[in-house]
């Protein structure tokens, strides 16, 4: 069987070996290299392919003129926890004396080569993933330039082969429904995130192990997903409690969804807790100023973004993080809007 | 009268002019401009010296290299309306293929010379300030590197001379004030921001301006200056709502800090609206959910911040915007948490 050929060792081409094969100047391969549009699409392409097929690897330091910057970039900054990230980011590279690019790619989940092709002309010190992820293609190009990069993971979605911090998700929905199965509800809804969104379903299945530790049955009409959004738990919030057989407790996928579940109670005229109980998601600062002050699963969104962003200066440096894949730990905060059960009590 | 000497025009100094003065290498002063560090302390504050007395001015056109980014620095993240003024930035930022830099200064209400030096090695194409002002030698040394500047006033304590986009506050303290005095609410509180920033001063001046328009009286004992955030309207709405001539009424400084009243009321047993009326500021996605939904103020925090990012483009394409000083209107938006005053009805 013929093995495809391979000129050179893995990572022992250089630049100049790469311009000879291709038939372009040593300058050609180092604009491709550093992200710079003036040079044809089909020579790039070529130059990409050679430089891919002998897995070229950037191998000279940095310059020391180059700015000192990580780029960070959300799938959408709607979401109301994105400034706890900013800030365990900021927290981290402002000590390290590092300045943060931000962007946000309009709610796509991977970034457009054109966004690629700026950030590699600007030789970041690495990158920084909220709620996105980039294509094969795309890592690799990173991989040849030396630009290490870290998922701050909400979803569970990527692989094990790249760097993440995210948390334990699915502990997180059998805390809160252990909460509530614990305080007597036996109706418990639970509204989640999309359920393409790995740590919906995560979660979800936190919550379903919790009700086989003390053998409740999870009732199908009662597992919604939706989004993040407040009029999300709005929505499903009030099509739950007309219900004749309304639930007893909502687990929300999120503070600013509870609020629309909370909104929902009012509008039926339901007190919470008495009517009914509430478990968000997050632990937001605003958690605490919600009338009533809300039960909650803390995501440690900051711990998560500081230590993504020490793991990926790590990297930068060219060392090994001691792991490449973290989990924080999920914990449930208990305040005002969770009761015993009506039957319960 | 002896007239301080200066050699030349201002503006018409060359780099080699300030060299030959100081008697140190146009490289020098060079890395001077540039913000570099490798020049001795006592050569660059000469150096410095003589560029302010020639009142220098750059004047080669940006290098086609430099990255096109610009500085966003908030004097901190922590105020929730942070990321409105982030998306406002993006929006108009990514449309023009300027990347954003993100820091914040943790409280400071300027910059340090160190934060200011790495902004200059940078050269970003201009800066935006958020709650935060550069001293008067700091402003020239941006003008002296042609870097230009606004502020993002969300408190209006900028001189006229600094190009910056506002809201006018005092018509929000107005129209909250009018609203609640049209409901035939004759004791109203009001909780700002510190007093000694101007935005909080012109809200309340504009609430004294409504209640002069009827002839009612404020009571000086229900204007308190606290914070922005939630726990400080819920430390003044419980000292307010605990005299037994409590106001029927609180306008609050910020949406977050109506959360905290909105929470002192729970706590005494109070009904909004029925006993008492509540009026946020800002308007932020999150006053909807509030329960009761918040009547507020619309303080437009992503139109300011496209506006002012536009304006400091226009700065940076060395264009001269039609006005330097815009402050955008403010307006009042009633929702739920306001009602006829309970004598009234």
């Amino acid at each position: 069987m013929a093995v495809p050929r391979r000129v050179t060792e893995p990572g022992s081409a250089t630049i100049a070996m790469i311009a000879d094969e291709v038939g372009v100047s040593v300058t050609t391969v180092s604009k491709v290299l550093n992200g710079r549009v003036d040079v044809a699409p089909e020579t790039r392409a070529r130059v990409e392919e050679s430089l891919e097929r002998h897995r070229y690897r950037r191998r000279a330091s940095r310059q020391p003129t180059t700015p000192r910057q990580i780029d960070l970039v959300f799938h959408e900054l709607d979401a109301a926890w994105a400034i706890e990230i900013i800030k365990g980011v900021e927290a981290v590279a402002t000590s390290a004396k590092v300045d943060i690019v931000l962007s946000q790619l309009d709610g796509a989940h991977s970034p457009s080569p054109q966004w690629l092709d700026s950030l590699l002309s600007r030789r970041p010190l690495g990158l920084l993933l909220v709620l996105c992820h980039l294509a094969q293609t795309q890592q690799r190009q990173l991989q040849r330039r030396r630009i290490p990069f870290v998922v701050i993971d909400t979803d569970s979605a990527t692989s094990a082969s790249v760097p993440t911090v995210g948390s334990n998700n699915w502990n997180g929905g059998l805390l809160a429904a252990r909460h509530l199965l614990e305080l007597g509800h036996r109706r418990i809804a639970v509204i989640s995130g999309p359920q393409d969104v790995l740590c919906s379903r995560a979660r979800v299945a936190g919550f379903r192990s919790a009700h086989d530790e003390v053998g409740v049955a999870v009732d199908p009409e009662l597992v919604r997903y939706g989004n993040f959004a407040a009029y999300s738990g709005n929505d499903h919030g009030l099509e739950l409690l007309r219900r004749p057989d309304r639930p007893t407790a909502v687990f929300a996928g999120s503070d600013i969804q509870a609020m629309g579940v909370l909104r929902a109670a009012r509008q039926l005229g339901l007190d919470v807790p008495r009517d009914l109980s509430v478990v968000g998601y997050d632990n937001l600062p605003v958690a605490t100023w919600i009338g009533p002050a809300l039960t909650t699963v803390n995501q440690p969104l900051r711990e998560m973004a500081g230590t993504a962003t020490r793991m990926l200066l790590e990297l930068a440096r060219g060392e090994e993080p001691a792991t490449s894949r973290i989990d924080l730990v999920t914990e449930l905060v208990v305040r005002e809007s969770t009761a015993a059960a009506p039957g319960a009590r």
